[in-house]
């Protein structure tokens, strides 16, 4: 495992409480479904990170993030400046990093084309944000309170996800990929098929698709197929901008009365405001607003309703508090997104997502898509929801065989970085990043 | 005093760590000497709220805001639902006040009109804030940690506060009331004796002078006296909103280059905008945005440039770090207002104050002019700094005698509400509260 032990203590502010006085960060690969998007597939394995802070007094606390390589690199850096600084040095986490990112600030997509711009803020608020988690594990295992606590107090008990649905393939085009039981969904009756098993299984009564997979009418039949076999249920479509604003505008009228929000139907700010402006659908992203910085100008237009929250891309549980406050002052909707990820990032999530009272959205999370997970025991879902733990700390405890064992596959392989163009590739030779809109 | 003792466990959410078995509310007069402002004087006594929160473990937090009945109403009802909650019930206070407020909504000008609006939220926000900060004195006795570290940690050891200069009489024209030796300050020369005291006491490196007493003429005479005295401290001018716009503009022009910014030279979003654009000197203020509702118009109008934080106003200590997020994702300075206040709210500022990295003005206090206090060790300034204390809690400890003899001085008496402009026309029987602008 890639290890930062004991340094001398630094000079940083004096204060009491436990001091860090060891940082790891171990990256793990993990097994994944063939999932869909617009970018491609999911690879069968993918990049995560864990990061787990000691205490003088021997406390451990977990925290986990993105995998990729450029995450890495700061996580390893960050790993080195907090051991030595006190456990309540969250508002310092961002200036520890210190230094020129590896990441030059630029506007281009992220990997995979599905996590909005990205910057070297952005990167380090991400792996920022695992050792915030980390830290205030540690700090909640150490006062004898839960995460939620520690962020004012749960307002809830339990916090409401929706089953996130995919196009995907019944199995990865490559031997000796993890496998599960799920079948191909490849249209509407595959769709439908998907969300009746989330529903029987784990109680989800909102749903989310994925799209930009097939062209938009076929979608739009896949949304109203859900429409029909569950009159109730909340629904959203998500193309991760595949679509140019005309086309955006189209889809949100056909669905105008049938979803809850349309997710990032076309890229940037002067689309969305435009398909918002002219539909009256409301609109969610995880792409057009991803940092602080890109909140002013998107509000100002009116580009997003409802701001999908990441704790990972906003600098942690802290920061996705902030954000929230910024939703309630500008009157903007407030639910979260989520990336593939393992219990530690569900239970933060679910922690963060108990304090917040104007959470109105049912979150996503693609835990239910894993069969591999770091703590022992994971969380369940049922009626949609995850209850809220008031154990101290996370409330979860983190499964050493799993955590060694994903770590020797991340050695032993060569995926360092998610990339679901190249993926798509091996079933489809001729497939490139697609260009956008694609409709 | 009034008190809420033990009811039965509310049904509020189930957590862990510690449960409030008693709240206390103790309303207080302090003595306050004959600092003049545009709407009067300061009267002899000004009402305080002394809040104390008792947990299940015998842990005791304070917390302290303002006095004043509608206030006080507010807080005697909450004080009796908070009793059963967890001490972490921060994000549920504003919902455990419930029912209607005593104050309608309105947009009219609050007590004294020196607080910008009064709205009901406003008035609750205010009351929370004092339940807020005991809460997070207890939870932090209860944990061993400061309060800082609550908050995700100090990012500086000493939080730095400007001289708070005014013109005042020498004595309050009644009899039997407190009084000091700080003689009169009534015009530039006045002015400047006042501040060069308080350098000479505390270090203050920075003033701000309260105005909106004299015609402008004279008041940028003492700024530039002041200026004359102290080449290299920045200065800042408060009329309360005391000017037209055409007024502010002159002043502003006349001061651009003095001033480090000029606070609420005039009421209102549309005014305050027209004063910046047309000047360009950065505009402060704690009347035109006291509340997160009144944010959205004011950041659109580039009419602030620098919000005075209040914790008592916007909600909290938590919520002065929410607005310190809004600010710096939108580009808008921050730094913190103060009425009449004692060491509790010192303490709470101080702590607040350290942990926000971008709160880059020295904050204001009117703690130098209050002889009495409600704690054991009254702060001390040294280099116009506070340190920030690194004991559990505030770091503080309530005096009990003096807390029980400013509370016979409430009962005996019968101040019940800040009132500037009955105090001035104790002096001047002419004297109505002035109508806006004055100049």
């Amino acid at each position: 495992m890639t290890g930062a032990s004991s340094v001398p203590v630094s000079s940083g502010p004096t204060t009491s409480g436990p001091t860090i006085t060891r940082a790891t960060v171990t990256p793990i690969l993990i097994g994944d479904p063939p999932l869909l998007n617009t970018q491609g597939v999911h690879q069968p394995y993918t990049p995560r990170m864990i990061v787990e802070l000691e205490t003088d007094a021997g406390v451990t606390g977990v925290g986990e993030t993105y995998g990729d390589t450029d995450y890495l690199t700061i996580a390893e850096r960050l790993a080195v400046a907090v051991v030595g600084q006190p456990l309540s040095c969250l508002n310092r986490l961002g200036t520890l990093v210190g230094g020129d990112s590896s990441a030059p600030e630029s506007t281009r997509l992220d990997v995979g084309g599905l996590r909005g711009v990205r910057t070297s803020t952005k990167l380090t608020a991400s792996v920022v944000s695992a050792f915030e988690v980390a830290a205030l594990d540690a700090l909640g295992r150490t006062t004898g309170l839960p995460v939620h606590a520690l962020l004012g107090g749960k307002v809830r008990d339990r916090v409401e996800y929706s089953g996130y649905l995919f196009y995907r393939w019944a199995e990865h085009p490559v031997p000796d990929a993890p496998a599960d039981d799920w079948g191909d969904a490849l249209d509407p009756d595959g769709v439908v098929a998907q969300a009746q098993r989330f529903a029987d299984r784990y109680g989800f009564t909102s749903f989310k698709l994925k799209g930009g997979v097939f062209p938009p009418e076929e979608e739009i039949a896949a949304i109203n197929a859900l429409r029909a076999a569950f009159p109730e249920a909340p629904l959203r479509l998500d193309p991760n901008g595949a679509w140019s604003v005309a086309t955006g505008i189209s889809v949100a009228n056909e669905l105008a009365n049938v979803v809850e929000y349309l997710e990032d139907p076309t890229l940037g700010v002067t689309g969305m405001s435009e398909v918002y402006r002219k539909t009256g659908v409301p609109l969610a992203t995880n792409m057009c607003v991803t940092t602080f910085a890109e909140v002013p100008a998107a509000f100002a237009a009116d580009a997003v309703q409802v701001v999908l929250s990441d704790h990972h891309f906003w600098g942690g549980l802290v920061a996705t508090r902030e954000l929230a406050a910024l939703c309630r002052t500008f009157g903007v909707g407030l639910s979260m997104h989520s990336n593939t990820h393992l219990g530690i990032s569900l239970a933060a999530m679910t922690h963060v997502a108990s304090t917040v009272p104007d959470l109105l959205y049912a979150c996503d999370t693609h835990r239910p898509w894993q069969t591999e997970d770091v703590i022992t025991e994971p969380h369940t879902f049922s009626g949609g929801c995850v209850d809220v733990s008031d154990a101290p700390g996370l409330g979860i405890e983190l499964d050493r065989d799993n955590l060694a064992r994903f770590h020797e596959r991340w050695k032993a392989g060569d995926v360092r970085n998610r990339d679901d163009v190249s993926a798509m590739r091996v079933a489809r030779p001729e497939w490139t990043q697609p260009a956008m809109p694609r409709w």
